[in-house]
């Protein structure tokens, strides 16, 4: 690991803040249980406190400290998470120190065969199973109560006396990634390989963007000339729907498989959830976890289920309920408004026309933002036992409020007002506008913000040492870090895709643009989205996935939506009413049929098209295999010893 | 195993006949090859002739051989099949031989540990897999040509050389349970555990049967008031469908977990199916299987895909466009009856209104009869390479056309014609009557022709050897046995349930009585069937399965059509449509939402309703665990042998 800021002892490798007015003894206490043996229930890990930087006549917070392992540990840390890598064979197989010379990649000592994302990943799991024996409390913080197997740094989070705990950028290896990334003019595919190594987590993601990117090129390709020559022939749109409904299934299965293969060679697809530690907010009595025999805190199944489903599913639908009102409300405005307007149109009615609508988005914003603060502290209070659970119940409280707030008034548009020269309007007004806020938002405010803290810093650092390096030195390098935004996660990310991918799969047959929208969106938000995790956030701690888990279920219930939306729409074109001129009927009645016919097919071909490739099935099952007739020269072992 | 008939030399288990001209040559070396060490090849059991019966006046066949093996060949074929018992600490865990002590019920030198099934089920898959080396043909008979790797047993039996392979009944065991299963007076559940000893893959099915018996009470108690009371009152009609509805749902989620609870307990829950050896009849290329590393035949995939959806599929379709034609003639016929009885009823049209009926009957009984032999032939081209798919593959070929014949008029009556009246009566008439043809059929009828040999035999005997002994002795009783009617696989049992529920939940809002019918049914169903199994067939070898495969699909395939099929006769009902007086496209509309919704919750249900008990969870995640810890433990030992 050769960073160019590496300290004397050891090569830093995630930063941890603090509160400047912590306890001498709490710091004391926290970096001896830090460095502390592991068999002492200690972490193990070096940690140095980051010198003071230049610009001490400032008040700067003295508790930044450096932490990182030896070679040795992070090996050793590397088998206890189970992690996969290459084996000599090319299969993956989970590291075991023993074997180490049997990995593809490990030369001499094994410096380099971890990433660094990978080591990052290591330490954060070792500091946040560090547990609290027999204090009572932080030293020095009475109020800072500390029970027999809680995790510590949760605690000292939750009680404020740590600010934050980050990874640190790598500036070499940042600047040959950015560079093949998102800093070359022409068009090409990501490094996902090198997006992997640095951001481990969000490799899939990014993954899924550019699958999805290319995904919509076809439909592109054919709602072009729909747009440009047969705006108003639902003929032709009958076609354009059902190659929709095709496209929508026939896409999410191959990304199961693509995903499979991402997820296997990069070592996330065979980690079992069983073995998962227990995220480090969640509590319980401390007892022996039934599966591994190990000390943890368990809480009972049923207490959990009880939370879901007697407060916090009533929570969901009271606010669907609320959300459904709202837009109401907005709708019986804009009718006002409207009828005001034609009674006697001057100006300000004119004015008075946009009103309900800015009210409407402005109101949903709200509401969006005060609902993720209570869907994320439900969720908390759900107490799940892994972080997987934990982000699977949040993203799903959440999906099903941002589906409503987005696609409800759509749906109202179409199936209750019938008014498809509106659905039109309302569908493109929303892509277009959400695309823009959203890139806005997303890249170019934080950048801006980040590049005047920077300039700032720069100019401190260039006033206090008169050199040419352009390179800040590690002391401040890392506060500038640590003022940066941090990255929470892919969560609106994917939520984002979720919803442009709800515009398309539903509402496109509408207006065939939608993909072309859609498509341009994703190019810019593979570069924002690049520039973003390079330069305007913390370095996110990666987090291994082996699929986008709840968002595939998510994006195949969409298409399932889509099925009937789009079965809807067709039965309700003039085009189609003018086959059936006699009944309705027989209209709705074939209608209903086909809709029906085209979900049987879905559902069949979800489950022809086997989920995984052939040739990682069969790696898969070999291990397995192995592991079975392994698990039997065990037993053999044993029986051998019991003999003896 | 202390069997009442045991010779002197060893236990048999399983009978083997081959026809009474083959050649002594062949036998020799048949023989020989059965007797061979494995490591030459060779199965490594004890084979002996049986000896002449008592009627020797009579023409009998002298080529009978009775194999056993000896308990340390059967123990070591256990571990071979990875055999799941029950551990010392209650868990499951495949067998093998060093750590036997530590298994439950192994006591001394482990006789009486394996269950006779179980003995004979190893016997049957070393003969099974006893390959071919380097003969060209069976010695003495030319024709019957033989290639490296592909089994004997299964090219003597094509070839009729080999005229059958059976497991012998065992007197003792086989008394004790008839009484606890059939033989008692009072109703009581069955035994299934004594079941499982005896018939291991049938006792799935066994658990079906009690548990699908069960679940049709609650059905049953409430269409009997419908049935006595409110006969045409449409509205209740709408209560008990949607009843009907969860109790599909329901009962199969919960059967689902009922079926892992039993196969757990039974050990094959957690029998890998990518370990399965080929199928006997499975050809291919000899090559080396990518998982296990073992020399085995190989097929390419692609080509049994190409016969699959090339050959196999437009064969069904065409079956079903035959049968659909079938069934229109029909109408046809009986509409052209109807209207010459309307013209002038006299005896002779009044006769002439049942004949289409019975040439329907007739006609389908002889399409079934065809399109089985077809369909077996079909999937055993396919060439699949486990029996479980092979099985799959039989069954669903046979199960949609079996779906069509049975509900296709029943649709056409209820959709096309709207005649509930004539729906009701077609549906007890047909429900009345096959339940009355399938017990004849399935069990009087075979029963009494074994009877009759039964006798004759007894006869002969008796008046053979003039003693008071009602036993027949080992050499009659395994040529009695020889000559009893083989039972082939839970197929058709399972069939005729899915053909019951069929009746049940698609038009019992029609006809309540017809879950009390099948529920009669069924309690019928477990004595003939038990009966059936333990004195009408030859004792079948056992077939372990962890659940009911492609049959628990296809029941769930069923209860989303229920849920199609009830929302729409809700629908057409006069009742429902006397609140849409108006207009027929609400009512569509309400319909079609209201069975929208109904998916929608099924389908959440079935997602939220884990699989699989949390215990039995617990337990296989914690053997997954330790397997995997065994893996790093041997990658570990191999790690230390490549450093010396």
């Amino acid at each position: 690991l050769q960073l160019p800021w590496s300290s004397e002892r050891f090569t830093p490798l995630v930063a941890l803040e603090l509160v400047s007015d912590t306890k001498e003894e709490a710091i004391t206490w926290l970096l001896q249980r830090i460095r502390d043996k592991q068999r002492n229930g200690g972490a193990e890990l070096l940690v140095e406190q980051l010198r003071p930087g230049l610009g001490v006549q400032e008040k700067q917070n003295p508790n930044l400290f450096l932490i990182g392992a030896s070679l040795q540990r992070l090996l050793s840390g590397a088998e206890d998470l189970g992690l996969f890598k290459e084996f000599n064979d090319g299969s993956m197989r989970g590291f075991t120190c023993t074997n180490k010379q049997n990995f593809k990649d490990f030369q001499g000592d094994g410096d380099g065969f971890l990433s660094v994302a990978e080591c990052q990943y290591i330490i954060k799991h070792e500091l946040d199973t560090l547990r609290a024996k027999d204090e009572s409390h932080v030293p020095g913080h009475t109020q800072a109560k500390l029970y027999p197997g809680k995790s510590i740094i949760r605690r000292l989070l939750s009680k404020g006396i740590m600010v934050q705990m980050f990874p640190l950028h790598q500036k070499e290896e940042l600047k040959r990634l950015t560079f093949s990334w998102y800093k070359k003019v022409k068009l090409s595919l990501q490094p996902l390989g090198k997006i992997q190594c640095n951001y481990e987590g969000q490799a899939l993601y990014f993954g899924f963007l550019e699958y999805f990117t290319f995904a919509l090129i076809p439909m592109a390709l054919i709602g072009v000339p729909y747009y440009l020559f047969d705006w108003d022939d639902y003929d032709k749109y009958v076609i354009f729907a059902v190659f929709n409904l095709i496209w929508c299934t026939v896409i999410l299965e191959l990304w199961k498989r693509f995903s499979a293969t991402l997820a296997y060679r990069w070592g996330t697809l065979s980690r079992k959830k069983a073995f998962e530690e227990p995220r480090p907010g969640f509590h319980g009595v401390l007892g022996f976890n039934p599966v591994t025999g190990r000390e943890e805190p368990l809480y009972p199944n049923a207490k959990r289920q009880l939370r879901v489903y007697c407060v916090s599913l009533p929570f969901v639908l009271l606010c669907l309920y609320g959300s459904l009102y709202v837009m109401m409300i907005y709708f019986q405005m804009e009718g006002w408004a409207l009828s005001l307007h034609d009674e006697d149109p001057t100006f300000w009615t004119g004015v008075l026309l946009f009103i309900p609508s800015i009210i409407y988005a402005v109101v949903i914003e709200v509401l969006n933002l005060i609902y993720r603060y209570a869907a994320e502290f439900l969720t908390e209070w759900e107490n799940h036992r892994l972080e997987s659970s934990y982000q699977n119940h949040l993203i799903l409280k959440v999906l099903v409020f941002n589906f409503f707030n987005c696609f409800a008034s759509l749906f109202y548009i179409a199936f209750v007002m019938q008014d498809m020269v509106l659905l039109r309007q309302s569908l493109a007004t929303l892509l277009i506008t959400s695309q823009i806020l959203n890139q806005f938002m997303e890249a170019f405010l934080p950048y801006w913000l980040q590049r005047r803290r920077n300039k700032k810093m720069m100019r401190r650092v260039t006033k206090m040492r008169t050199q040419e390096d352009k390179e800040l030195p590690i002391e401040e390098q890392v506060r500038l870090e640590a003022d940066m935004s941090t990255y929470l996660g892919t969560f609106d990310d994917y939520l984002e895709l979720f919803l442009l991918f709800g515009y398309v799969s539903l509402f496109s047959c509408v207006y065939p643009l939608a993909a072309v929208l859609v498509l341009l969106n994703n190019i810019t938000e593979v570069y924002s989205d690049a520039f973003k995790m390079c330069r305007v956030f913390k370095r996110p701690f990666s987090d291994p996935a082996s699929n986008i888990g709840v968002w595939q279920l998510a994006f195949e219930a969409m298409s399932v939506i889509a099925v009937v939306t789009n079965c809807a729409l067709i039965g309700m074109s003039p085009q189609v009413k003018a086959y059936f001129p006699e009944s309705d009927m027989q209209l709705i009645l074939w209608t209903v049929a086909i809709e029906h016919g085209l979900l049987a097919v879905k559902f069949i071909l979800t489950f022809l098209i086997p989920d995984v490739p052939k040739p990682i099935q069969i790696q898969l099952a070999k291990l397995e295999f192995e592991s079975l007739e392994a698990l039997k020269k065990k037993v053999n072992t044993w029986g051998m010893f019991s003999v003896i």
